[in-house]
């Protein structure tokens, strides 16, 4: 019986991505919650800023994808953003390049075995797994930023 | 190609398990991070203490598996805990008790759309993945808060 249950298959990567994108819609409301002049300004105990977070889970969500897909492991090259609506812009083109990248991988790509960035080695549904876990994590952090502010963050349960 | 990669599995019941325990140890370590006299008393910006988050998380973790399992959402029952001795005895049982539950959820009702404690209608694993991000969401909470204390939190990616 608990063998039975154990193997049984749960989330399918189409079911896997849409609660990720699911996350996206939810951290992007977080960013747009920031007024202009905090998002790159204002942290709590000498932690990185809100933006800053945000370009680092832009700089992981489709490098990841691609080095699942193809194993190469690229660097994420972009042009700092400057302003919270240059920040926005970056993530709806990363947004819908996951869109078109994350079917692209193969299935046995999931369990390959690889060194994300020369540092995580992982298969690679563990490297996609860590880097939702990440984008939640520091979303996480970025609530308590906004309450710091005096400023209600999303619902945590609105992922529209 | 699309159609067939979005539609493979990705996740087992037993992957996801381990997952939320990885998950579950390091909110441990993040509990024990607190100095006793700040768990129950700190917050940033007027929100709640992590030890009344980690009370959520204990209030969520059991109960939601039991009500997947069975379809019976009962609140949980338990003596406040007062102190962080008392707070992690708690989680430990809830830990030895999620091993002991999870595998006796049958497959079909992972699928199985029910009203969680009277609130969240959804299928039982999508409740399920909710309770395991809202213990990310809130332990990136918890680690703001210790970085307002001056203390460094437990390593994101240390899930031994």
């Amino acid at each position: 019986m608990a063998i039975e249950t154990t193997s049984i298959n749960l989330v399918t990567a189409d079911v896997l991505l849409q609660n990720w994108q699911g996350h996206r819609r939810l951290t992007r409301k977080t960013i747009e919650a920031f007024p202009e002049d905090k998002l790159f300004q204002f942290s709590v105990g000498d932690m990185r800023t809100f933006g800053e977070m945000a370009l680092e889970l832009i700089s992981m969500a489709v490098p990841v994808v691609e080095g699942v897909s193809t194993g190469k492991w690229a660097a994420f090259e972009y042009r700092k953003p400057e302003s919270k609506s240059e920040l926005l812009r970056l993530w709806d083109i990363q947004t819908a390049k996951l869109n078109e990248e994350f079917p692209k991988i193969s299935p046995a790509r999931f369990w390959v075995v690889e060194k994300a960035f020369d540092q995580w080695e992982m298969p690679g549904i563990v490297t996609i797994q860590y880097t939702i876990d990440n984008e939640i994590h520091h979303r996480g952090e970025g609530y308590v930023y906004l309450r710091a502010l005096g400023i209600e963050p999303p619902p945590f349960w609105d992922r529209n």
